[in-house]
């Protein structure tokens, strides 16, 4: 009998989608880094959620407990912020061992509390249950303008992709430290307008995957060009993910808006759209084409 | 040190609430079935979250993967039922073993699907992720007009005690079933306005102790009153739980509106409110006074 081994984590979601109708109210459903719902008159309500578990997205060896709090909330926030919208309220379902001390729980919160402060959003409900592996699912809702929506599926052919910061080694030093992109995404939005937008979760490899598969566009990346993390390989900048840095593409008109100085961040233009039967390509520094193969991390 | 067995679910949350600052545009944070937020001019959003683990919640033997996540679903819309209003959008988190069959998945996803449609809500993102025990963490949306939303903080003095349906032996039976009383709870709202409602998640004697607790009241209710469920007994209908039927109270000068007769479904009126000091005191058939225990089904 099939296993979910066998299909994995995208296979998994396209085989559930398949049988999912929605009403005409939604107007991004599944298949973005956020649901996209209605709001008010100018905004939208962004609506999304991420689940992490002990010994399988962290370990009590490698985070303290305050670090995977904030890490389960800051993971959410990384989902609005590629949406073009700020976070403003969250519920968190907590699973937590029976046995486990106070002070743990109180550090998880704190790690959540601290975090929801610096980004000004309210925790307003949650859940809390027996489980044999800490658990946290931190759902969050999110208001992004009318006019701000950047989703994955509008990149055009003949865009630029750009990133920021940069890539690679999250796994030891980021992944639970990183500051969700918010005000950045915001600043990328008022200077150049992106066609699409995504959070670096996955790795450069399956994320730019996600834009060209919901844009229907292939990409061409250069290996010279990928702002490499200091100690990182150019393996890890592509496949090994945590980076949340924002991975998106600009139409070539918008360009010359770029003002590249004037960013209080950086920001790097690593290749660009082409079609889709190309598929994703990358150009090594040695002008060699090279087929970029989906490696990133593996749930199932 | 101090662990969780020692403080108790309640004790946990009291606990994390005390950390937790909230902005005034929230209209009601944790404490109540769901959190209130703005909306539009004449509704309220409500956001709730719940999450259910194998080996805590239910376990494969008890129960099918569709009726697993049937009830993943239920409980989320009971919730929202419970404050007056309808569900509208829903995001699913799921943590599945590796070896776990397809067949297991497309049943979970049947039962969560199914129920969608019947009550007209909308499943719009979610997450997939590794977990050794299967995890459910579901979050509703919904909606409900401002002069409809019910609080459990308003039950006032004299008020008389209601539920749905009948109590106890649900946790054999009905709660994999069960169907969350939105449309009941419309009609409570439209024929009596209650002070204060609730969704029975945990059994009486501990929801009844939420209301009297966010109103700072007291409770009798008496034995002879209390709908028992054929076959089963009075402490089950006190402190078994997951009858996800609704307890609701209503001031005096409404209950004339109660039309018993007109209604399509059981209410049976099982107590008054009474000042705090009082407590929560049970009346049994002799006639003698019995302080209501707490001990309904504890995480840890």
């Amino acid at each position: 009998m099939s296993n979910l081994r066998k299909i994995g984590e995208f296979g998994l979601i396209e085989r559930m989608v398949k049988k999912i109708a929605v009403d005409k109210s939604v107007i991004q459903g599944i298949g973005d880094d956020t649901a996209v719902l209605p709001y008010t008159k100018e905004s939208y309500l962004l609506f999304t959620t991420d689940m992490l578990i002990e010994g399988v997205h962290f370990s009590r060896q490698e985070a303290t407990f305050t670090q995977i709090g904030r890490k389960a909330l800051a993971v959410n926030i990384s989902d609005i912020a590629a949406m073009g919208g700020v976070p403003k309220y969250a519920v968190v379902s907590l699973g937590l061992p029976r046995g486990l001390c106070l002070r743990a729980v109180d550090d998880i919160m704190r790690g959540i509390n601290t975090l929801a402060q610096e980004y000004g959003l309210n925790i307003v409900g949650g859940d809390t249950v027996r489980s044999s592996k800490i658990t946290l699912c931190i759902t969050l809702l999110g208001q992004v303008k009318k006019t701000n929506l950047t989703l994955r599926s509008r990149a055009g052919l003949g865009d630029l992709i750009f990133v920021t910061g940069s890539l690679g080694g999250s796994r030891n030093l980021k992944q639970f430290n990183f500051f969700p992109r918010v005000a950045e995404a915001q600043q990328i939005i008022k200077k150049f307008k992106p066609s699409a937008m995504i959070d670096l979760s996955d790795g450069l490899a399956s994320d730019l995957e996600r834009i060209a598969q919901s844009s229907k566009v292939g990409a061409v990346i250069f290996e010279q060009l990928i702002p490499v993390s200091r100690g990182a390989t150019l393996n890890q900048a592509l496949f090994q993910g945590e980076d949340f840095e924002l991975l998106f593409t600009v139409p070539l008109s918008s360009v010359r808006r770029l003002h590249k100085k004037s960013a209080k961040f950086t920001i790097s233009c690593i290749g660009k759209v082409v079609e889709r039967k190309k598929g994703l390509q990358l150009i090594d520094n040695k002008a060699r084409i090279e087929r970029l193969k989906q490696k990133g991390f593996r749930h199932f």
